[in-house]
């Protein structure tokens, strides 16, 4: 595993090292231009787990003959991994101006620096614009090349849909206005937010690489890779206030974000008139009294339960639905849903 | 040419339409969504001068047997202007931001607002995502489909990086580096940042809608394009220290923004030591007498007969550059050139 992670990371490497490249012979970029580009890329495409990337290793590898890879198909997977690898850091620099952020994994935001601020939001652009360049002088020969490119434009609309949809849930004044935490608005919001880079994007990469293109599969791709985008982020909501800090690495703060999470939208679902008031009085607030209020009212509402139920439930589902997938090989799907049935962290 | 004005504004209407219909049916957008995304389109894509998008259909005109177009042709050039006029909105919504403007096109900048602020960013990607959208809905069926989305890339990518050589030409704390402000530099700046999106990718559109995709020709209107690109970035920075106030319908205010203006440029190319000392002195000053003593020194150096021969030169050379394209109809060249030629606006 180590060495796969290795092996993978070296692609990194070799995309910005093209990317430099292209910008030294053929833009005549100044080294220091050349410089910081290569820290853009530095700073922002390393240290994260990686999933979203080596999952298009593994999908492609769970749809292949044999489910072996060639080293030319190895290679192409490990390209278009880092391409949602670098599709994200454009989203996360973006997103960590929009929250007015600190950190992201561990260092400061890249915004936060004292030579760059708002520069970083050209950055962010570049890291898109690398993406379909690289698109281009790897895939441009490829039969699927121009789905694979509108299957990027399509995810990257649904992917900014789905922060309008999360911005515009909360007011911009800090006031609290539960109002808009419905359980169809946070459908929507994780939905496209979420569901459509992180698990489509994957499957679809591997689709394309194993041959597979036409419009019924990946709409079934589609379909399926919403509802396991909806369940990992319900998961990731749930462990920001139950998980166990030590296992997940992080101290959860929705509740004093005032976040759009599962647990609140399933807590007013429940509440009687009383606690919505208590929810109204507490949610949002930066404070450990109003916090205590929150969690203790979620006990109360035994939304842990709740969670366990939609849990077992979604992964039944989830399996009857892949089982029944005929027009293509659905081992992709189990493989998504597989890695995170249950997890802790 | 008012009611030309008029048909080409009713198709930006007809795709923010389009678009709104796409959100509403296939993405089942909540209303207020919809709001927002309307508001987007008409605070930020209206009030400017039209010039992109209106060339595209004079370009079109210009290229087109007997100089008539069909409306079949029209309304597809409108479009294409249009996706121009969207993308320009992404470029300055986002250059607002990063440049902390106060107002644009007689408003305030779309950030400025109480309820957008931050959220500004995101509206931004979401315009550039519009643009694919409507290219794939109007022009997928076209031979030239894949060409004009990569063309679309490729602008992109060289105005962003020409915002990165801009913004990297200014220290962040606002110290004043003339050592930056080079005429290679300049070249560098104006050419990626300005001359692709609003010379070059006009004529391009023009070029594939009359059956024109070969890359002899397009290198050609690369070329040719980036000069008429650069004479319009030096007339602009011309006129906003020697333009007619009355004409143009602004002060200027490079010299105190400390802008990598052709003037400062140019002046610092024939400075003496001690000139130089007064440009790092009073440049990048907002001070009325530093402003006065930088124009000082603009005129000391005759930099106003030192443009107008590069306005004659210019002319020339790109006169007998013109004539001399043979692989394409080179009027479109003509009618970019002649539209700026002298202008005093």
């Amino acid at each position: 595993m180590a060495s796969e992670h290795k092996e993978f990371t070296a692609v990194c490497t070799k995309l910005k090292l093209e990317m430099l490249e292209l910008l030294q012979t053929k833009h005549e970029l100044p080294q220091e231009t050349l410089d910081w580009l290569n820290e853009v890329v530095e700073y922002n495409c390393s240290g994260g787990k990686l999933n979203r990337g080596m999952s298009v290793v593994h999908c492609t590898q769970a749809m292949a003959t044999g489910k072996v890879l060639t080293p030319e198909l190895q290679e192409k997977a490990s390209i278009l991994g880092w391409c949602i690898e670098w599709l994200q850091a454009f989203f996360l620099v973006a997103d960590d101006i929009m929250d007015d952020s600190t950190t992201r994994r561990g260092r400061p935001c890249w915004f936060r620096k004292a030579n760059v601020q708002m520069i970083a939001i050209n950055d962010a652009f570049l890291l898109e614009a690398f993406v379909f360049q690289i698109l281009k002088k790897h895939f441009r020969s490829e039969p699927f090349y121009l789905d694979l490119v509108e299957t990027f434009h399509d995810v990257i609309f649904h992917t900014e849909i789905g922060q309008l949809l999360d911005l515009t849930s909360q007011s911009l004044d800090k006031e609290v206005d539960l109002d808009r935490f419905t359980i169809e608005r946070y459908r929507q919001i994780v939905i496209n937010k979420t569901a459509y880079y992180t698990f489509y994007l994957s499957a679809a990469c591997a689709m394309f690489l194993n041959g597979v293109a036409d419009k019924a599969s990946h709409d079934i791709a589609k379909t399926i890779c919403a509802q396991i985008g909806e369940y990992f982020q319900i998961q990731d909501d749930f462990l920001d206030c139950y998980g166990d800090e030590q296992v997940i690495g992080k101290v959860g703060t929705d509740i004093q974000d005032n976040k759009c999470s599962w647990l609140v939208v399933q807590a007013l679902d429940r509440a009687t008139p009383e606690q919505r008031k208590t929810l109204k009085d507490n949610y949002g607030r930066n404070d450990s009294d109003a916090i205590a209020a929150v969690k203790k009212l979620y006990n109360e509402l035994d939304l842990a339960a709740a969670y366990h139920r939609y849990e077992e439930e979604t992964y039944k589902a989830l399996s009857e639905e892949i089982a029944q997938v005929t027009v293509m090989p659905s081992e992709v799907f189990s493989l998504l849903v597989g890695r995170i049935f249950k997890r802790n962290k």
